[in-house]
């Protein structure tokens, strides 16, 4: 026997998903439309709109891959590279490695170059690997959740397009908490997902592309049996997925509207309201907020003399690796945090597992009131545990971290 | 400058997608939780458990695929079926060519047979097939909504496994809403999707797999980099796909829950709701109703002159193929049905494009006062292009139709 579902109240200060904006839960449960109703199809090319400019950006082929944030890294992935091509990716988390695991399955030629963890790359060293690999796709995480470390961007492109080289970036955990410059950046293909800065649930993957990855995309055109025609002709090798294949993707999004998968219409509804309220709020503003929640958090942190992991220059704005104090079992301050306070942290990965946990202050949390109680909270958790921490240190330090310009 | 969702009511009496039940709606507009949070892992236990019920199962490895169905379709394929491995697809409808295609895709070496559209398959002829062929797997839609066809498969599953092939089905338009039975027929794994007899939006792929299914899956086991411990092994040739992966998925799903993609919550709180319907009706109660709306709104149409396409005794349940008589233009037709209405029924693929509509009856659309309505306005809009159409003559059967045992 089972019940509707009814979860007790969570405040989600982990590295994401996070809380769900009220107005996205809202737009989740809008009845639904048809599939090519005239109100269907203009609300996939207003999302279409919404999400340019999320991504600060021009790019026609601007629309949503039905599924999680990894399934719009692998539709990029394997509809913009072909078996056997080289791919460049240089790893600075767990997310980096996922990159390469996602195009070595689809039979890419992986090079990979690595930092350790809590570091980012300098654009000479990148440039250095594309010298030396000459790959076919630079693909990139911009912000690693495993690390929380931010990789600057912005002189990327340039390099790329000095040397030929397709640039792809996995935004997911950063988008919308820090600054993105889809085109200002060269960035040719860019992909998220809603359960970050976006204030939405996972399941659909916000994704652009740029004119030139269009082109390579529409080299190798293949349209379904079944709903093909006459005129329709194939082009090169066909991408070995059909549900990732972007060309078709596009046509199903396009002015053809070529039938492909049937769109998550649910998800459609919450993917275009988690992009309205960046707009709403402004594109600015909603880093700005992130850049602001994330100094309070970092400011508090160390406030109950705690240290932080990493490079904290190229720290992602919304979340922050806090180290676990010496004789303090990091579960057991989780779960109490959880159990008696209904606030998450998260745990860590690899080489951090068991050495920090990582908290969050994302989309809709990026917020005062969350900073400030999870900081009270986790104070209090730790005092519990036995751990010296000083009393209202959290508070005071957040407080003076969000007032400072 | 948008505005929320607010689209117009509409009652979708087309193939699918279909109005998503209220109570669906809800359970989407639920608040969130953490991906680890026992809540959340409790309810992707009840997940399964329920769609055990739905596919009529025992087996452990039935869960979701973050996708809509022709992700589960591709997820299926894609881990069963090792590249020049042959699979046999019996076509008998765009399905049939999609399964094809993405088998296709995923570097199958594929073998199809043909029926015209408006036929299922004799087990007599695909067992020739499948001694001529000798295929890994017998991959196969059992109802196509293109024909309407609900191909036979209680016979298969015995021949499959005289012969050692592997045996799949997509039941994305059927699953629900007509007999189905798992374990009973033999089946190795079967996939569907919420948008038709399940009343939910598209976007979440249940499915399922035999012990033996799991056996060729765990037989590629490979555990991302970032994420994998020194005990971990690979075995045998990976999957060419991370996201599809379903030995990946099941990792996540089960005990030692290994992350993977990051749930999609609010598609689960969907899907598990829309087992949670067909569990609290009744699994047999379900299809009974959808096999009591089918047969009034055959006997409706038929009541109102109209021809009916294909071999009706192998008709699904919840759709029909309505012919559009001569002289009556069906676009405008559906689109008066839309306007003036609100109510969709659905145009058609390849073959029958222009020729027939498709009427459904599914999932919570499944009841007497939809028929009732789609028919009343369908004889009022059918007078009003010039077809002479009996005063009456579709609500009077479907009466009939619905009251007859």
């Amino acid at each position: 026997m089972t019940h509707p579902v009814n979860p007790p109240a969570r405040l989600l200060m982990g590295p994401g998903p996070v809380n769900a904006d009220p107005r996205v839960l809202r737009a989740l449960s809008t009845p639904l439309v048809g599939q090519y109703d005239p109100v269907m199809t203009g609300y996939m090319n207003e999302t279409m709109a919404l999400y340019r400019e999320v991504f600060a950006t021009t790019n026609e082929a601007t629309l949503l891959v039905d599924g999680t944030s990894r399934a719009g890294i692998e539709a990029a992935l394997v509809s913009l590279v072909r078996p056997g091509e080289r791919v460049l990716v240089p790893v600075f988390g767990r997310f980096g490695h996922l990159l390469a695991e996602i195009a070595l399955r689809a039979q890419a030629e992986v090079h990979t170059i690595e930092v350790p963890w809590g570091q980012v790359f300098p654009a000479s060293v990148v440039e250095e690997a594309i010298v030396r690999v000459r790959p076919h796709l630079l693909a990139m995480v911009q912000g690693d959740t495993s690390t929380t470390m931010l990789q600057p961007l912005d002189e990327l492109g340039a390099i790329c397009a000095k040397h030929g080289v397709l640039f792809y970036t996995d935004a997911t955990a950063s988008l919308g908490g820090n600054p993105f410059e889809m085109d200002a950046w060269g960035l040719d293909a860019a992909t998220a997902g809603l359960q970050k800065c976006l204030s939405g649930p996972s399941g659909s993957a916000p994704i652009s592309l740029s004119d030139k990855a269009v082109e390579v995309i529409r080299g190798r055109r293949r349209i379904e049996a079944g709903i093909r025609e006459e005129s329709d002709e194939d082009t090169g090798e066909p991408v070995h997925s059909n549900y990732f294949d972007l060309g078709m993707i596009l046509d199903y999004w396009g002015p053809r509207r070529l039938n492909h998968h049937t769109e998550a219409t649910s998800m459609l509804y919450a993917a275009r309201e988690c992009a309205r309220i960046i707009v709403d709020e402004g594109r600015q503003a909603v880093i700005d907020r992130h850049e602001r929640a994330g100094r309070a958090m970092l400011a508090g942190v160390r406030g109950l003399g705690l240290g932080v992991f990493g490079d904290v220059a190229h720290k992602m704005n919304n979340v922050v690796a806090v180290e676990i104090p010496d004789g303090v079992d990091g579960d057991a301050v989780r779960g109490a945090l959880l159990q008696d306070f209904g606030i998450e942290i998260g745990t860590s990965f690899g080489p951090l597992h068991g050495r920090v946990w990582r908290i969050g202050t994302m989309g809709a949390n990026a917020r005062l009131d969350t900073v400030l109680s999870t900081l009270a909270a986790l104070e209090q958790v730790l005092r519990r545990a036995g751990a010296r921490v000083p009393h209202g240190g959290g508070v005071d330090a957040a407080y003076s971290g969000w007032s400072a310009a």
